[in-house]
């Protein structure tokens, strides 16, 4: 799925050990240890995609773009895992976990500041600036609506999708729709790449929230059933609630703030006799369907190939 | 103090509620209650000041700046507020009181957002930029160090100096420099505005830091001697291990990690005695004293009035 930017993934791995190096021993072990953690670097890898689009293509120039988003990411997970008392993700120690809550904050907070100090040396175009301390702030009042707002029995999918759309979605159309804007693609490019981005996000949020129902914590890395648990309703659930004989038993449950393993086992089922999971898979599927249709004639044939693999990737994952 | 810039603050009063301004409700309020906290707008005041040093002032131009320093330092008291578990932060109950340490973790993060935002708007130069995540950075490593470090009996000045840098000083001398270099002072002017900066700053801490031993929780809002009890080592303290007759008695209390208030009551007795805090006192004397004779003539009259009432200030302030 990658293989067009193999080297440039490699060379992303040394960017972001280098990008946190501290003078602090202390300091470069933490940020090693989170930076290595390993993932699916996808949002450098879309940046790196979409920049070869364009006309202007330089390798120097996208790498330290890349090499922020990623950062960002990685600053954001260390945060969420803070907030969730997530032990592990990836089948690796969280920093909270590790070290403890203060140096995961205060990791966090290294890790975007050393993202925008990137950027900021690069003197890329102020848009990128902009459209990458919004996605933040974004991401930001995402999560708070999610915790603001829940153990309610959300009916209503727009809400959901809103939610997710500043969650995950969001960073993977900034992703996908900046690579190429600083490799100089044209207007209608970028919209549609932005398009793409939005449209693989929202799949691979939706898929997230099935793989929380369906698997289980050896295959994750994290806790399986983890959203019931924390009164974060998605969208199987929303389907279940609207369709299910059994609606008022669910939402007794998704409301109750000390519900227990067993049950949120209990919801699980009534959510899968619902078909709420089919009914997410195909509103994923929809919304990969979506991402390769949008993406124009335009661009080179070998990119366009690396981003119908990634839809397709999403559409298959299963971890 | 800052009779000069009293209509800007009241303007950048107004735009750090705009600042945050979100299309939720719930995060309207959240960043109200942090932003209108109160607090001595410091920083931003720092840059009004000395951006009316410059050939190319506009207020315009520098109130975006000084409202992104605010934001800046509010989201990362709203981060240190979690790690220190407070309550009450200037008599106000803090995001994670009246919240929780989630809304204060990602409250934190959206100003952090925010201010970036509001800077990539006004196309400053990339320096600014630069500068500022650079001291954001700076700012974490100096508090992940404060962390590693904890419940050491630190003789060693520097290093406590080194670490104030980082956690205060920094930040007055961003302020101060970037507000000036905004409004085209000269680069002779820039280092002499960075040299007052982080002059002012090292007292500020100091103080702070003495503040912390001899005041009750009542007049500064945040429990007293909390330094001591979280391990903090500060300059009273060190004068102490070096210079008291008592000196391992008193690195026997810094070191334990079950400190009683009765035992951080013994420490304060110790460091009374035996000069500690006097020391102190002459050392933030000594900086401010720096900050007012790096002030060159170049600038004009009532600018340099200011900054010699805000080093005064600084020296007097008792809360």
């Amino acid at each position: 799925m990658f293989e067009l930017i193999k080297e440039d993934l490699s060379l992303l791995e040394n960017m972001l050990l280098n990008a946190t190096k501290s003078t602090e021993e202390s300091i470069n072990e933490i940020a090693r240890h989170v930076t290595l953690a390993g993932g699916k670097r996808l949002r450098p890898a879309l940046a790196l995609l979409s920049a070869r689009a364009g006309q202007n293509y330089s390798r120097e120039k996208i790498l330290p773009l890349a090499t922020a988003l990623e950062l960002i990411h990685t600053a954001t997970l260390a945060h969420d895992d803070v907030i969730d008392g997530a032990d592990t993700r990836r089948g690796v120690a969280t920093l909270n976990a590790k070290w403890n809550n203060q140096i995961a904050i205060l990791g966090g907070d290294y890790l975007f500041a050393k993202a925008f100090s990137f950027i900021a040396k690069e003197h890329y175009d102020p848009y990128v600036n902009y459209r990458i301390s919004d996605l933040i702030s974004n991401l930001a009042e995402g999560e708070i609506l999610q915790d603001t707002r829940a153990y309610i029995a959300l009916k209503d999918v727009n809400v959901y999708y809103e939610r997710i759309k500043r969650k995950t979605a969001d960073f993977l159309e900034v992703a996908t729709e900046l690579g190429g804007f600083v490799a100089g693609i044209t207007k209608s490019e970028q919209e549609a790449f932005a398009a793409y981005g939005h449209a693989i996000g929202m799949a691979f949020q939706v898929t997230d929230d099935v793989l929380d129902m369906e698997e289980t914590s050896e295959s994750l890395g994290k806790p399986a059933a983890n959203d019931l648990v924390s009164g974060i309703v998605t969208l199987p659930v929303i389907y279940a609630l609207n369709n299910s004989e059994r609606s008022g038993e669910l939402a007794a449950i998704v409301t109750d703030r000390h519900q227990t393993i067993e049950m949120a086992e209990r919801a699980i089922e009534i959510v899968q006799k619902s078909g709420g999971i089919e009914f997410a898979k195909k509103e994923a599927a929809r919304f990969l369907n979506e991402a390769r249709d949008v993406l124009p004639d335009t661009i080179p044939k070998e990119v366009k190939k690396s981003f119908f693999m990634i839809a397709d990737f999403i559409g298959e994952r299963n971890f």
